[in-house]
């Protein structure tokens, strides 16, 4: 269960937010049951060693990063999951993969929808730990929306369950979405229970390109002014090309930004939702819009959204950010974010889950470059200056982690901290669960 | 501002549980600002007094209870709201009675989902304290997901802001939620942020009776297990016979059960899902069942089962239960209450938000007879007994306020109430904040 070995440790350094500040762990540990993890808890509490834990290392905001001298507590090797197809549940370990979940509920023909880019490689346990979004949660809300119940191992290795798999419970503080999204801060995620819904109809979707940001925006809030898309996704002109760069899938390379839009109401009414959709885009100015029934088509598209991170990252090491606004407020975004990246010569390319304001601006940059590198980090400053300028947010959905706790203050203001402060010394006085992040 | 005659006192005293042991409180204040709220609140904090916060005191357990020495505040005169169509938010003072928020909001096309039964009396401040439910939330979900933020004023008078107009933001923990439903217990909410939805659209709708118990919980697990209506309530042989005395309008007298579904999927969906639900009451052994797509014919059903309470109130003092258990075990939840009430020879009516396994049962008791009150009392408590021990609640939405919280231990676990404590504890050292509810 412990690993101490420095070339296993270096694969856990960093999570895909390769902070370059990395520490180096004490070592690993690979728990399978709860109990275990509460052992482990016990022993750093009595020795007051800090505890990081990992999920599956996708994170986007150094909340996994080693530190020295933690013990990172990695949850890939809890693994079970139980599905309940007549309350609609299901009990999972953290340290299945979100596609791994959705595949076993699928099974039994059910849907379990937060549906980060990364459901392929990242945890369930992570996606807990971060209030992970997606793709479809302009309709269908964020993990915190599915979490019915938790066991959770606190910093002194007591095993709390809160919350369980009732649809409805008001028995108490709400201590399991105060968990969710916690970063590992309170306490170690070892189960969870879901909540599942019946399986999603066909999706209807729509493919439009726009030669402008601003026309594309304007289809965005026609759009989510007339109904509630199932997706609702943007990437701009780079982006485009750098996935077109990968894909050949014969994306308009001169387009200035490309929205792929879905609707999954019952029946024909995907149909009838998506030409709204379709004609929303065409007076907005789409210079091409499309709409398709074929599921696989459909598909092509989400996947070529999906991605886009890693397109663009070909281009060099991304500082990723995650910003969102008010939607009124996201054509100031892209043209603010437009202005930084001129100000401080950088290459940013712009992808959005648009229809809840939320966007990743990608900062290209090339490490080996001091100047740029400097640069690259003023503007990523810049930009959530911006997004809290604008009435937003320094994170949508990848979490405030090591990489954005600095701008936390400037968002959510003194008292806000002080009580986040508050909370967090109530239940770990040591301090030693994920030291430095968040906090 | 302040009101010390004890004759409005009096008319303060209890909420809808008409607990008994109900205090004198010192005074009551009736600000309008959130300033005025923080002066308040410093001054308690100063000569600490303790604070029962109050909305429309149509609260079923108890939590706004006037306590001996302690100042009631009361948010009935903050009442301002302003909606936002672009974004579909608003921003509401706690006063305001849902209803009141519904109205404003549909006169913008929009919809505030939550829907308790008590909504034209019940305030919004109130529906966020409790983390009140309702008829649609099988559906449409409870009040924490339809509140993106709020601002609080807490136990020292401190104003802070949680959250904002942002449909998704992981900046920091989860304290919007963690404040839903906290019962006045860690500050007192000043003013919400709402998400809303485009308006419902037309509900087709379900009528069935039953003349056993088994074959309408049978029903029920049937439609679940099928689709997710929009609506599914129940109310038994008792509940229908006080409705039909009232109301007159035809119910079967003889049945010991009542279902309404409904359905509002889009067109002619709706028709489509409603038929499938009518489809499953007849298989389950419905006497009579019937679909309306007639919008007032619908609403009158849905009436008649929100009257319900009120109706069995006048025939004698309720004690009012909330539990809810896993869907599966709501048919042993009902015989089990069956067996409770002919053990303790008192008259149960049970209702309930069948969709999500939230039953009301209503204990009926002349306050006159020691004895019938005795044997009520012994039936309140046992019955939430056997929702815990079946995996239960003992509130589904009501919360846990001061009649309940003997209970909570049982059902939440010394580990959980450590925690919660610990939280209170670090949020209002002193105890001011409505004190005696819920810990
Ligand atoms: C290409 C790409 C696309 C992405 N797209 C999205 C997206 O669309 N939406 C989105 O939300 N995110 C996205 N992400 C970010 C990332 O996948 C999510 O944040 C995910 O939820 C992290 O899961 P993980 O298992 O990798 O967690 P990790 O990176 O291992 O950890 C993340 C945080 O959670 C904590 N943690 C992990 N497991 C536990 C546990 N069991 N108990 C307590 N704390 C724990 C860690 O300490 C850390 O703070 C993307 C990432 C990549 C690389
Ligand atoms: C006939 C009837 C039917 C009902 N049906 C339902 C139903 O279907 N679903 C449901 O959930 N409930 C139902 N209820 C219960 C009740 O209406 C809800 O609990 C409602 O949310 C209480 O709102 P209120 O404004 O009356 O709050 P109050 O009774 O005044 O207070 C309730 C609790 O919230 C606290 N509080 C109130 N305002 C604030 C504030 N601004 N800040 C901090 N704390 C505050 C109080 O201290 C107390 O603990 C019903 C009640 C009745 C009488």
């Amino acid at each position: 269960m412990v690993v101490t070995d420095p070339d296993v440790l270096a694969g856990y350094r960093q999570d895909r937010a390769s902070d370059p500040a990395a520490g180096v762990a004490l070592a690993l540990v690979r728990p399978t049951t709860t109990e275990q993890v509460a052992t482990v808890l016990q022993w750093a509490h009595r020795h007051r060693v800090p505890v990081v834990p990992r999920g599956a290392g996708t994170g986007l905001s150094g909340g996994a990063t080693a530190q020295h001298g933690a013990l990172l507590l990695g949850t890939e090797r809890m693994r079970e999951i139980t599905v309940d197809p007549v309350t609609r549940t299901a009990v999972v370990q953290p340290g299945l993969l979100n596609a791994e979940v959705k595949r076993a509920v699928a099974e039994r023909g059910l849907w379990y929808p937060p549906d980060p880019s990364s459901f392929e490689i990242c945890s369930i346990g992570g996606n807990a730990a971060t209030n992970a979004g997606g793709l479809c949660c302009v309709k269908y809300g964020v993990t915190t929306d599915y979490v019915l119940g938790m066991e959770v191992v606190l910093a002194d290795g007591t095993v709390a369950r809160l919350g369980g798999p009732r649809l409805k419970d008001a028995a108490g503080l709400s201590l399991t979405k105060l968990f969710v999204g916690s970063e590992g801060t309170l306490g170690i995620i070892t189960e969870l229970t879901l909540r599942l819904l019946p399986a999603q109809p066909p999706q209807s979707t729509v493919v439009a390109t726009f030669s402008t940001l601003p026309t594309a925006t304007a289809a965005i809030l026609a759009i989510t002014g007339a109904l509630r898309p199932s997706m609702l996704e943007f990437m701009d002109g780079v982006a485009i090309n750098a996935v077109e760069d990968e894909l050949r899938m014969g994306l308009d390379r001169d387009a200035a930004g490309l929205l792929v839009a879905r609707s999954d109401a019952p029946g024909e009414h995907a149909g009838y939702e998506a030409d709204l959709m379709l004609d929303a885009c065409e007076r907005a100015g789409a210079t091409e819009a499309f709409r398709t029934d074929d599921p696989d088509e459909g598909e092509a598209f989400c996947a070529a959204r999906r991605y886009a991170i890693p397109a663009v990252e070909r281009k060099g090491p991304l500082l990723l950010e995650d910003v969102g606004v008010p939607l009124p407020r996201l054509g100031d975004l892209v043209t603010g974010i437009a202005a930084i990246a001129d100000r401080r010569r950088v290459l940013v390319s712009v992808i959005a889950h648009a229809g809840d304001g939320n966007t990743h601006p990608l900062i290209v940059h090339d490490p080996n470059d001091p100047d740029e590198t400097a640069r690259a980090h003023q503007a990523f400053g810049e930009i959530m200056d911006l997004a809290i300028g604008l009435g937003g947010t320094i994170t949508g959905e990848h979490g405030v982690g090591r990489l954005k706790k600095a701008w936390l203050p400037d968002q959510v203001g003194p008292e806000v901290m002080d009580l986040t402060r508050r909370i967090k010394d109530a239940l770990d006085p040591n301090g030693i669960l994920n030291p430095g992040a968040v906090l």
